[in-house]
């Protein structure tokens, strides 16, 4: 038996979060529900709750739709998977974009009107909505695994081998329910991406049907859009690497995307992480213009690779004027880090 | 001392070479007599002489200013430094664009009047010119080391240790003249790009300004833009792995460059050659619309990490809607590729 619950949407148990004009976007049906909604009632002022990927996503597609867009963080800035001096560009740019960013601000309730959500409260002022997008991230969807034996680890997901089995028997599991191994903190964390759960859905499809195969395990690599900003992060962010008390150096860079002189060459900045006492690289983060976000690969393919600062800054990249500047980016920023060992 | 005397254009001694209208592009010098010559004489009719990078760059941009542009290749697809199937990919592009491609064709010499060049001599052809574009690549520039004992590799290339020294004491060399090992190979090569070339002065400086430094090597990394196609490749193509006497493996696959139904997607063709008996990767090929060519680092920094194809198909990549498929194109091709183990 293969279990693929997938996660259900966080949905904090507050006055009026029943009220009409109030969205997940989980599913399909929720999208589409949504859809519907924004073309039947034409809402003016859109909240959304949460700045990570989904609710940055959505703000930008309702800010395009022509919404006043308000967005509450409760962090000091959004974008949780970066450092906090990361995420600061990405609140730079959606502020720059239009939104109304309200961070360090916690969601408390809604005021609704004949079931019509009319208020957004948080613990600092009310914002007027009549349409809210809820953004509060994912759990794992363990709920049938009640009194089943099947274990979940720490991460509140299930904890398989790296063949994604369960501690049962022939009972299988993968996908946003399901635990990985990360291969730079050595721990199983729970990552609710359509990558992993693709590649957990391969492996163990082909154990259930008596091949063999293994699921090597995540480096902690997503990537996302945000109106003309890309953002990309792989491996650990700084409060992760506290977490496993490991001792850290760090160090970010600003360059281009493109040779300076090319047409359309914008804004990167690069930040890397390392080990302090081996060199050995533990993450990186970009937020930059059109063609930054995809080199992150490059830092995901070194971490699994185990590589240290010294071999990154070696790597032997692509350069040619439309795509980097001819020390890329992620080079420099390996190179300038090392400088701090 | 640092001997970096670079490289220079290869010229064929043919009848009529030294025409008016007839251009090597290679300094920055040479850069600007093109220019003015153009700005100023308004040819109509170019033909290009060879097609690797800087013979399809230019074509491109000959196309731009409204000529009818020729190429003449000697082999049977443009870009040698890619496989023929890959490298007949861009001989198309550039049809498409409007070049006139005569592939398996030679030069041969150069009809003239008053001075200046009036037609191009192939094998095959006489080709209407009034400027010819000499794209024939470059050797190291080695001719002042005649009878100093510094040694030459069967490169052509200077021979130096991997603190870029010379054969003879306190002489050091880099830059195109220099050979760079080859991660993938283990031989020596010389190959005249600015990234390695600038590596290299950065690992010469250190030594003899007292400090230690080494140069690791290259694994053969390079990318172009040629009119709306990117090109890429690194490691060994075909024919060089067959040089170093190794049993491959190799195969390819169409994908797409974002995910299938977002704005812009464009098809991605990705080569990924391996060593039959282990697996391990041997080199990429990469050729498809924006956005496809830099993913070319992935499989540089994996060979440099000596992954096999298990390996590289496991890669925690990147993903979201605007970057690529689920499944990164290069993730496919190294699984397409290992079922032929």
């Amino acid at each position: 038996m293969m279990f693929a619950a997938g996660a259900i949407p966080v949905v904090p148990d507050m006055e009026g979060i029943d009220s009409r004009g109030i969205f997940g976007v989980n599913t399909l049906q929720s999208g589409l529900d949504l859809f519907k909604y924004v073309e039947k009632r034409k809402p003016e002022k859109a909240v959304v709750i949460g700045g990570g990927y989904i609710g940055l996503e959505m703000a930008e597609n309702l800010l395009k739709r022509g919404m006043e867009v308000s967005l509450i963080e409760r962090s000091s800035e959004v974008m949780g998977t970066l450092d906090e001096d990361m995420g600061r560009l990405v609140s730079r740019a959606l502020e720059k974009a239009g939104v109304r960013l309200y961070r360090n601000e916690s969601l408390e309730g809604f005021n609704a009107k004949d079931g019509n959500v009319t208020e957004v409260i948080t613990d600092n002022r009310l914002i007027s909505a009549d349409l809210v997008i809820m953004g509060l991230g994912v759990r794992p969807n363990t709920a049938l695994l009640e009194n089943t034996g099947i274990k979940t680890g720490e991460t509140g997901a299930v904890s398989v081998t790296d063949t994604m089995k369960t501690n049962i028997d022939n009972i299988w599991a993968g996908g946003d329910c399901a635990e990985s191994f990360h291969i730079v903190s050595k721990k199983p964390v729970n990552i609710a991406l359509g990558t992993i759960a693709n590649k957990h859905g391969r492996v163990a499809g082909a154990n259930i049907a008596g091949k063999y195969d293994v699921f090597p395990g995540v480096v902690g690599t997503a990537v996302s859009k945000i109106c003309d900003i890309e953002v990309a992060r792989t491996g650990l962010q700084e409060k992760e690497i506290e977490q496993i008390g490991k001792q850290f150096i760090a160090d970010k860079i600003e360059s281009s995307t493109r040779a300076g002189y090319y047409p359309e060459t914008g804004p990167i900045t690069v930040k890397i992480l390392a080990e302090k006492e081996t060199g050995k690289l533990l993450g990186g983060q970009i937020v930059g213009k059109e063609g930054a976000a995809k080199r992150i690969d490059i830092l995901a393919t070194a971490l699994h690779a185990g590589m240290d600062l010294d071999e990154v800054a070696n790597l032997d990249l692509s350069y040619a004027p439309p795509y980097s500047p001819l020390w890329d980016p992620v080079l420099i920023a390996a190179r300038i880090t090392a400088k701090k060992l």
